[in-house]
This record gives structure tokens, C-alpha cells and sequence, in this order.
């Protein structure tokens, strides 16, 4: 990711302004915001603004349950107790915005989660930069064999050559016809000076899917913890996990307690069905049992093994 | 609106505190942030927490428009413009958190706006405090004869002072029956030692829809304009309308060019229907026209021309 | 609940009716449409309108996954496979529409489900009828001591018959007082006829919370499913429980092969914790552990013990 | 579009089947219930399912205003009282969903609107189809020069053919170049034994933008009214617009009467500020008005004019 002066100037003078409020802040957070952290090859995150911190979401709770909750000695004991049992509304209380650059079949992902406030760079109104996604030679893996939405082994030699060379050679050229019909150059330039350009809302259907483009994205704390369940999770395709690690980062800034009981009762817990507890309570009783008497289909009975690391009751 | 010492207190200390951030700020609100701002009898509006300021609207524009809208002259022509043309995405990049304290059958109204973020006190859990809302003499309002939805006179003399009479005494009995059954008043103390208390989550059923409820309501700014728009409008209640108003002002010292926008197209604002476009064409083009002609109704022809001040065209 | 000749036939014309459709159908779901059911002592649940089956979660579910999901043998297989991993747009699908009879401070805890579409019942603009909730002995439960947010013992003898009383006679009274201060009564006649009522929205306040009202309340499957987890389970209060109840026998009318996933995975499921893991492997592989070595507080050992019926695991 | 054999035989069945309801129908909808309805060059629109009809908006309005609204003489007058006052809630209560085919720039405008579920089809599951968007002559629009997010003139000659050539020529070569990475043919067929193929979540960031997609779409009457608003606009992108004039043909048959509304107040209608409806009032009366007066932009003043059809009013 290269920033321009005038975007590196920009954040400098955004990051030097000192203001007064009698808001709650968040100090590790503060640090890095508007700072640009860049993600694969020329795609960023930055924290551009945030509401409330680690005590909002106490704050909240202890509206909901008036003077009872006073006898939760601790804050961190609260915010773990809500996390446990699924308390949502305290966690709505926090708000935080990313400007974000990404590539955007990545992007076409990421916009599945619906609640959250978007305002995306307008290809109708404006020209995209002339940047795209090319993976690291690590990232180039083959489809999994086993799994249709995974990832195999990593392409190498020259497959793996022959692959970038196509992302490469087809993103430059299917960007120098998309000048070509807007007879515009990125800079604003005219091409032919005699004749007109393709509207923008149209040229833009030639671009390749891994062109990077970017928006604000604002959503609540809540939202944010079940984006980032979801994407920083192994199962996640690399390129958009790479996103929800800086985020999870800029997380652990925020709302430090929060972040502790999200990783230990969310992205380090698990779910046990019904016909799962009753094979764990047999292991641990000593009784005797098996994918047959369990109900469960062999792929259930190891994703169950795998989860509590139990190796060697997994099967063939 | 009496607050406790404590509250008092903990009200001064909140706002006294003088934190450093690097995020945008709106001075005008600072002023009144924490503060308990009176409605009716006993209610209170807090500001707690913002999100942005009128610039965020327009940097969030600036991303979705790109280089394009350099050209736009001024931050304000820029809001107008988004303003006139229901652009919403930018607006929703600022957010804002309100403690609000207001009769139950006030919450219920206002609960109807779904796009926000609410933690209410919770009856189940604690007990609530022996408050109801008793309207003064001049909103003592008839039932209107002509709209099943509205006011109509003031009630007067003895039927006023029978009204008054019966509000309060229900809501003082139904209240003493409420510790009653608890065994407990609100303070914590048992009434009959060597008794239980009916579950609170029972005895609040006996309640009347007067008494206050009090919650943090927490939304964006489009989702705040458009609860305004609805419920700071003369058709609305006139005990909401008292909540819409304070919170206008609150939009006002938050984002006073927004604010600006907002008086002019969508609050002083209407809608025409094609139909009545035709009609006010065809009275600016000295043409004939009639209710007959036109195809509105006479509600609607009447709605129209009131809308635009033309009383004269008026029908019975 | 007493439905009046008028409503009962009503239900019986709608029921009467035989329409073709090329849509698919739910035929069990059919048998109970427009039925009220009944809830309480004066509420209702009927089933109104319903789009989508379990064939339309497989028939998203192989748009999204296209070729690939004819490898899964069993429609049954796939909607299994959907809820184990938390697939939510395939339930989205399926729409419901319920018509409920409830009393207000249920209506207050169901309303905190925000993704569904609600018409209530407008007591600005009608009356509400003259019905309130009254709990029936069994469920006059005392405040659980241990749990702020739960119920004990059932009250007994004088001191239940104390409370019926108290619940009964404010009611009727409050009642009594709106209808005098609407100078109306429920069924429209005027009480005294040379003087106004107080406006509807207004008198409506002097009610109190067990009042029963209205509304039609619709929404998509997984949202249904999100608010059956929570209040048909047992930690929900009776009273929302009592529709959850009725609520959970339609979605087994409705979508037989889904219910059958959710029971497993979500209602009769638990979650675990990443150091609740941890003991649980232990415990399996025969090793020592404690609640000091877990790191989990006395509460949530005794929490995890229980959902996994491991009953002398649990500490006082 | 042409669809295989296998699709035609499916959408022949799904249409032969005639299942028994007492449900509410729309028998104007039924008779295209399943109907591959072309849009562009390779898109359609099929209408899956529904729920409710007009007679369900009606139903739900009178919930609402309990027996108050028997005294509105039609359905017809009420959906329009509802639609000119903006009442939102009683349009909630009807469903429906579409099955449509379209290029991926179109599908990224498209999924803006958020209040809808999706299914989209996966390509990190399933290889795409080679079939992507080509403009027909009368739609290459140049770039409009005053308005930075609209079309000009149409294109012509060389020029436009050359840009044909573009487009032609770099979908087909990405596409080439999709299969020759995947290692895999659409139908399934290995290219190379002997090798592996990169992942399919990699491989599509080859695609270009023209290429489509398709999904199914779900939504309540209220927001697909919403949509259509924005979407059958003539300031929307021509791609979008295609499917939006389809939808419209379905909102026609499905609710009729809500239509005829819908077209009046808000397709036909417009809005006016409250210094445009100063301007109105003063051109109605006789009196002097002119841009200067009325605080109004040019910009604003001529769109004001416009939209009443005052063209003599229009300034340069």
C-alpha cells in the first residue's frame, strides 16, 4: 500500500488535532486512529471515528437492571456474564467506522452483512484507481478436494507463475481498455480530444473483480463481534480474514474486556447439539458409545472430536 | 422532574471531566451533554454520547462521489444537495445516544421506531419508582368529533378537575398495590417480614400506562430525522411532540447545517401527488380547475391547498 | 378466551375458503390456518398468512451453493447441515404472519425482537376492550431470592387470594375510570350526553399493563427461530412462554424437517467456553481438574456442569 | 436468455402444479408465478412466491385503527389514505421473492438496499456461467458533461463497435483464462489430469464485472415500493432501470390497487421544500417571485419548475 503525499499529509493533520470532550475515550485506540494499516498488497484499514468504550456497555446494563445489578462486583464480571448469555442490547450501545480499501470481490462478500452503514466509492461518478489485487505466491492455493469451498495445497513452479501472470496481464489490460472507452486518463486527462468517452456507470463493467475499491463502514460493537466471528475464523476465505485480524486488533484497543470474553466464549468456544452432550456426559461417565447409538452422521461425530480436541475418537 | 443528590452528583462529575480526542467534535453539544434536560412532570431527556458532526456527512460524501465532488463550492451546498435528493447513506455515518425517561405508553409509541438501539430498565429485575405522568389543565384535551386520532378542546371546570382526580388516584392505588404485593417498597425494605413477594415480574402488571419507564435509546442521524419528521409534527401526540422538540434542539447544537436542511425540505416540506401537481400547474397557468376535474377527493384537495396556504380554495 | 359470534364466524368464512396456488404449501399448517388458538385466559395466537415451506430453505440453499449441493443426498441432510453451521439466509426464505391477543407487558418484552413487522391495535384512534390478564393460581410465583430475574415458590392460601383480589379489582377499576373519563363506553354509546370525553389517546394511560391488546406480527423464519430460542426456554417468563409454546407447535406444522434441526442444535444445544472446553477434555481423559486450575468463576462451573448433566460436579 | 432444457422443464413443472390454499392468492400473479421474464441480454426475473394482497394491507390498516376504519368506504380509499400519509406498517405485511439473473456491477447497485434477504450464488463453491453483459448499440452512452453520474449522447460508428470489441474480447479472455487457472471446464471436465486447479474463491477475481450472477431476493411490499421508487427512476442507471420496469409489471398484477397509489404519490409525485412552496404560493397568487427572493439555488429553482412543468420558469 502506497499512500500519495497528499493522503499522508492529510492523516498527519488529522492525527495532530488535540480536542476537548467530555465524551468517554478510548486512549489505545485514540493511538492509531486515522493511522492507515495496510492489508494484502494495497488495501487499508483506518479507524476514522468511535463511540463509547468498555464502561458504555456496563453503563447500559445497569439502566436494564436498575439497582440489582450493583452487586456484580466487578466490571469485567459483568461484561462476562453478558457475553455467556447472549445479552445483545449492551453491546449495541458502542459504535465504531472504518474507512476501508479492499478488492472488491472481497468486498461483495463482506456486504453480506446487512446491518451496517456503507457509503462506497461511486465507479458511476468517479474513475477507479488503477490498482488490484495479486496474491503472495504463499496465498496462490488449489482448490481443497475435499471441501468445495476450501483450499487445498499451495500452487508452485510454474503453475503458480503462470497464474499470476494471467491476474496480472488480465487486470492491466481489461484497465487500459476501460481508459481507452472513457478516453480519460486516471489523472483526469483527455485521451482524444475530439470525441467523447463512455459513460463511467458503463466503462466500469470491464474492470476485473480483484480492482480495489473502498468505503466508510459503520456499525455497532455487536455487529462488528459477529462479523468478525465469522471472518476471522479459519473457515474464512484468507483475503477478507486478513481484514478481520487488523479489525480484532483495533477491537482489543477499544474494548479490552470485551475483547477478552469475546475470544474466550465466542472465537475459542463452541456448540454442542443435543445428541452431542450425550456423547460428551457418556465420555466423561465412562460409558460406552458410538457414532451409531449417537445419531450423529460421521462428519457430526468429528467436527464434535476435532472441537474439544479429542483426536483419537475421531474415525475414518 | 426532581433528580435524586446522587443523580445530581454523578451528573456534575460526568460532565466535568475533561478528556483529549482526536475524533471530530460538536461544541455546541458538549454544552449540554449529561444534562438532564426537563419533560413534562417528571421526564427527563439526556444526551449521553455522539458519533460525527456535520463533517462527517460530508467527508462520507466526498468518499462515495470521489474527485467529483471537489467541485460541489461549500460543505452546506453539499448537505442541501444530499438533503433534497434522499441521498441517506451519509447521514447514517453519524450516531447519537439518548438516556430518556417517559411515560409507558409513550414508550410504546416511540418503540415503533425499530432502527435503533435500546436498553430499557427492566421491571422484571428491580422495582420501579413511584412516578406517573399527570397532564397539566391545558393539555386536558377532549376527544376530537371530526378526527378519530386527535384533540379537540380543552376540557374545563369540574369534568377537568374529575379527570385529574381519577389519574391520580389510580395510579397512586394501583402503585401501593404494586409494593403490596411485592412485600417491598421501593427503598428495599420488606413490609411483612415473615412473608414472600409476588415475583416482579408479575406484580408490574398491575401498573397504569402513566408511570415512567426510563431507557437508553441510541440511533443515526438519518433514523433520528426520520423519527423527528413523524413525531415532532403537529399530527403527533402532544407528549411525544414535548420529547420530539427537546430532541430538536439537540439536532440543532449537533449538526446545525444538517439541522438547516432538515427544517427546509423535509419539515417544512410536503409531498405532492401527480395529481395535485397537475392542479397547482394548472392555477399557475390561470387555468380552470376543480375538485371534479382534478380526481383528488375533497380530503385531499383540501390537504393540498392547506399545505400551500391557499386557504381561498378551500371547500366545505 | 371468548371469541364473539361475530369473530367466530369471521374465522370460519376465512377457513371455508378454497383457493388455488401454484406456491408451494405447508399442508399440516393449513388445517390450523386462521384457527385461535388459545393463550392465557383471554389471549390468542392465530396464523394468518405463511410463504415458503422446507423445500424453499433447500431450494435457496442450492442457488447459493449451485452445482456443488447435489452431492448432499438428503434434502433433510442439507437443512441439518445449514443449522449446524449457522447458515442464516436460507431460513430467511420462509415468512410468517401470526395474529396475537397478548396483555400489554408482554407485548413491552416481545416488542424487544425488532426484526418483524407489527400492526397493533391503536388505542389513539379505538377502544380497547374491557379484558385483562389475570395469572391463574399455579403461576402466582413468589420473587426467587437466588435470582433477581426469576420466580420461587408459589404463593399460597390468604396471601395469593390477596393478590387476585388486588389484580382483579384495580383493573376493573382503572377500567371503570377510562371508560368514565372517555364519557363512552367500549361499545360506542355515550355515557352522559351533553359532554365531551377526554381524548382516547389520553384516557388510555389510566390502564394498567395486564389490559389486554392486539397486533399482526410477521416475520422470517430464522428471526422466529431467534426469538423461540430465547422465550420458549425456560429461563423466559411463563407468560411469553405460553405463546413460545403455541408459537413452536405452528413451526413444527409449518416446517417439519427444520423444527427437527433446531430442537437439536439450538434449543436442546448448549455453547461452551474455551476454558469450558478445557475441563470438559479433561474430565473425558480421566485428568484433575478443578474450578481453581479452569479459571472459571464458581457460577459458571456450575452452569456448564449442569448443562451437561453432570450433576456431582457441582459445587455449593 | 436462453435457458437449457433441464431449467425449462423445471419452471414447466413448478408451473403445472396446483396446490389447495386458503391462504389469500393474487391470481394476476399466478398466472407468471415461476415465468423466466428476460431482462438485458442473458438476465431474468422469475417471481418464486408471495404472501398476502391488497385485501391483507387492508386487514392489517383495520387491526390497527380497530373498528374507526369501518367508516372508510373502500379498500381502495384506504390504501390510498395509507399511502398519501405515509403509513408504513399495514405494506409490511405482504412478502415477496424473486429469482433474478443479472451482471455483477448491476447485483453490487442492486444490494444497497438492505432491508431484503439474499441467497446469492456462490463462486467460491461453484464455477460461474460464461455468459456476460454486452450493452445493445442504443445503450453505449457517452459520459454526460454536465451531469458527472449520468449519460449523454449514444455513441456511434467506429467508436461504438470498438468498444463492443472491448468488452466482447476481455470477458472472453478472462473467462478463457477463469477455466484455464480453475483447471476445470464449467461443465465439470478436468483440463489437465495431471495437475491441480487454483481455488475457485481465488480464480473469480479474474471475472469482469459485466459477468452474471444471480440470486434469489426477498422482500416485504414497503421496501420493494422503496426500491422500485429509486430504481424505476429515469436518474437510475439504464441496466437497473430494465429490472425495475419488470418488477413494476409484477407490483401491477400482485397488489393493483396499491399500484395505482404507489404511481400517483410517489412515482407521479414530488416533493417541495418550504421556500419552493413559498415560490409555488406566490405564482398562484399573481405575485412577483424570482430566484434572488427565494433563497433557492438556480439549481434548485429550475428542478423545482421542472417538476411542475412550468418550463417558462426554467433560468440558464
Amino acid at each position: 500500500m502506497k499512500l500519495t503525499k497528499e493522503q499522508s499529509k492529510e492523516i498527519k493533520d488529522l492525527q495532530s488535532q488535540v480536542n476537548k470532550t467530555k465524551r468517554v475515550t478510548s486512549p489505545d485506540l485514540e493511538k492509531v486512529l486515522y493511522e492507515a494499516i495496510p492489508v494484502l498488497d494495497h488495501g487499508f484499514i483506518r479507524v476514522i471515528d468511535y463511540m463509547g468504550n468498555d464502561n458504555s456497555i456496563v453503563q447500559a446494563a445497569r439502566v436494564s437492571y436498575g439497582k440489582g445489578t450493583k452487586k456484580v462486583s466487578t466490571d469485567s464480571g459483568l461484561i462476562k456474564y453478558l457475553m455467556r448469555h447472549w445479552h445483545s442490547t449492551p453491546f449495541e450501545m458502542c459504535e465504531i467506522k472504518y474507512h476501508v480499501k479492499l478488492p472488491i470481490f472481497i468486498a461483495r462478500q463482506w456486504i453480506r452483512h446487512r446491518t451496517a452503514n456503507v457509503n462506497e466509492y461511486s465507479a458511476r461518478y468517479s474513475i477507479l484507481d488503477k490498482e488490484f489485487y495479486l496474491p503472495k505466491n504463499e496465498h496462490l492455493a488449489a482448490q481443497s478436494l475435499s471441501n468445495r469451498q476450501g483450499r487445498g495445497e499451495v500452487l508452485k513452479g510454474e503453475q503458480a507463475e503462470k497464474v499470476l501472470k494471467i491476474l496480472k496481464g488480465d487486470a492491466e489490460r481489461t484497465y487500459e481498455n476501460y481508459e481507452s472507452m472513457l478516453n480519460e486518463k486516471y489523472d483526469g486527462s483527455r485521451i482524444n480530444e475530439n470525441q467523447a468517452g463512455l459513460a463511467r456507470e458503463l466503462a466500469r463493467m470491464n474492470l476485473t473483480l480483484n480492482t480495489y475499491t473502498q468505503w466508510y463502514w459503520k456499525t455497532d460493537l455487536l455487529n462488528l463481534m459477529n462479523f468478525l466471528r465469522l471472518r476471522a475464523d479459519h473457515h474464512a476465505q484468507y483475503e477478507i480474514r486478513a481484514y478481520a485480524d487488523v479489525m480484532l486488533d483495533t477491537l482489543k484497543k477499544w474494548v479490552p474486556t470485551t475483547y477478552d470474553a469475546f475470544m474466550d466464549y465466542r472465537v475459542g468456544g463452541t456448540e454442542v447439539s443435543s445428541k452431542g452432550k450425550i456423547v460428551l456426559q457418556k465420555l466423561i461417565n465412562g460409558e460406552k458409545t458410538s457414532i451409531e447409538d449417537s445419531g450423529l452422521s460421521k462428519r457430526e461425530w468429528n467436527e464434535l472430536m476435532e472441537s474439544f480436541g479429542l483426536k483419537e475418537y475421531i474415525v475414518d
